[in-house]
């Protein structure tokens, strides 16, 4: 009663991914079968690829940033049907029943959400595997709309680096009139430019390379500053309404906080660990700012991100991949070596045996 | 064209307080002249006396929990009249023109409040100087009004250790369903539990001493937490909408963090500083928390406050001293040996020659 599809896998965090066949399980009521045409290539696949966060378990099959289109739906299906394209992200369940999942956050959910891949599916007991694969089975209520125009390719990012910029940019109430800066330009960096910039933000780059400059431009920046540069540094300070932080490792978050207008924000949405150095509390104080963090975002929300990039034309500057290729993509994935994002064809995978 | 009038002064970092006298200006068409009843002792008192944060001018006279009565009002001040009783707190001016002081958030003004003492007056370019002395002259948009029926020494500390406490409580939107932590029980975290009480919260006090409960109790918690605990801890993980921590001086605060509920916020009060231990963001992100800070309070929000609590009938556990009785009192404080506020009764001044 499951199906048998291909995909990549890490068998252990020294290996190269290779080709994995592993069953998915057969359509539930709500479930709804998608044939995957596009996955996108997140930082954090490396990570649990290589086992960096210590919560790995192989095979491991990475991807949650899933375009495709429906093949098959479940008897109690009303909201998908065969043929529409369909996109997954990070989360393919959650509990439902906390406050979180009720207000529609199931990021937070209390419960902790069912993740795309590396985590165990409560209902089953299996393991969850993601999108470097052809097809993947998911309940209805997980499931985002991609509207018409959208370019498929290019919408798979929208599924992780989009929202986990968008949903900053939301709570924090970002719109005409705001500034708001981005610390990092990647994935992350260069949709956190491009959504603030459509939702009628002034837009700052933050970056220790004046060499991204025209391209910050290009993707929506109205200014850009160095920096390393102290004088720029200086002018910018008591600037921004929200500072969106991508930066994936440790770094010093102390320069940027000066740059923050009295209650300004500081979101933290790439790095989990300790702030070295020490966060020096006193600016905080002084002008109520805060520094927070924030986790991808809701269902609701992505769709309505979704459907705003649908409308507004946006989606993700990508290259396009092979999937016999992510072993290359994760080393230049490494040394920042992607404009921004890697997509996967999966029909690449049809040429393999 | 001033009044010599005595007071309590610091001539150096090293040297005891001793009698001072010094002028005060001669009332301008706005200002208020008070012939001060109580000084409430915070401990920036001290700190600024012994220069510990590097920016002493001596000769000082410390002193912004200021409560007394109007002796003379400028000849065009409308809001006060001889007789009135009155406080003044941290704040004597600012700049009214930027956009803090337009919100009523003076505390934030962009060109800096005019701080009640060791501050330079921008209006003749003098030194200020605090309410540990007989009298102060300050401009009436400063000046606070004692409604009926508070007790006016327990009244002063309301002036600095209650608005610093109420000002993150309102921002935050404290009220009935929401569920307060107070980290340290001193001048500020008693009125931290009194204020947030009176509000409508559920109130738990975090301290490292059991001891402590009996009195948290009596001033209004419903839980006492031994941060010590980890059994307790852990107990209270996803808990608090808000954590108000008054705890001065350079301490942990990653184990609070997990106590906050999703969305919630810790809000430093009383330390300005490197926070150390690293903090570290993997909670900030994982449930959208955020660590900030908070100063003082805006004119407004502390006339609200004092209203609210003559409503009430709050006013801070004190225990009174004479003026000559600073140094001693200074001393205790250092120890904690304070439940929970040292008043100065400026009374005791006229015996000094």
């Amino acid at each position: 009663m499951s199906l048998t599809v291909r995909g990549y896998a890490a068998l252990s965090a020294q290996q190269p991914l290779g080709l994995f066949r592993f069953d998915r399980r057969s359509l539930r009521d709500t479930d709804v079968a998608i044939d995957i045409l596009y996955c996108g290539v997140c930082h954090s696949d490396l990570h649990n690829a290589r086992n960096d966060w210590g919560n790995a378990v192989y095979p491991m099959v990475p991807g949650h940033e899933i375009i495709g289109r429906v093949v098959e739906v479940g008897s109690a299906v009303t909201r998908f049907r065969q043929g529409d394209a369909v996109g997954v992200g990070c989360m393919v369940n959650s509990c439902g029943g906390c406050a979180s999942c009720a207000k529609g956050q199931e990021q937070y959910c209390d419960n902790q959400a069912t993740y795309t891949y590396n985590a165990i599916d409560p209902q089953d007991g299996r393991m969850t595997y993601g999108g470097y694969s052809e097809r993947v089975v998911v309940s209805q209520d997980f499931v985002l709309r991609i509207a018409e125009g959208l370019d498929l390719a290019g919408a798979a990012p929208l599924l992780c680096a989009g929202i986990t910029t968008w949903s900053p940019l939301r709570h924090w109430h970002v719109g005409a009139g705001s500034r708001v800066a981005v610390v990092g330009l990647g994935g992350l960096g260069h949709m956190a430019i491009k959504l603030a910039k459509a939702l009628g933000a002034e837009v700052t780059l933050f970056t220790r390379s004046a060499g991204k400059e025209a391209d910050a431009r290009r993707l929506g920046a109205d200014h850009i500053v160095l920096s390393a540069d102290a004088a720029q540094m200086q002018a910018s300070a008591g600037r921004f309404d929200l500072i969106i932080d991508t930066v994936p490792y440790v770094h010093d978050v102390n320069p940027y906080i000066p740059t923050l207008a009295t209650d300004g924000t500081l979101v933290l949405v790439g790095y989990l660990g300790p702030l070295e150095p020490m966060l020096n509390t006193a600016p905080l104080v002084m002008q109520r700012k805060a520094v927070a963090g924030s986790l991808i975002g809701g269902i609701r929300e992505t769709q309505e991100m979704l459907d705003f990039c649908a409308q507004q034309g946006i989606s993700a500057d990508i290259e396009v991949i092979r999937m016999q290729d992510i072993n290359t993509a994760f080393e230049r994935m490494l040394r920042s070596d992607v404009k921004y994002r890697f997509v996967i064809d999966m029909a690449s995978l049809k040429g393999i045996q």
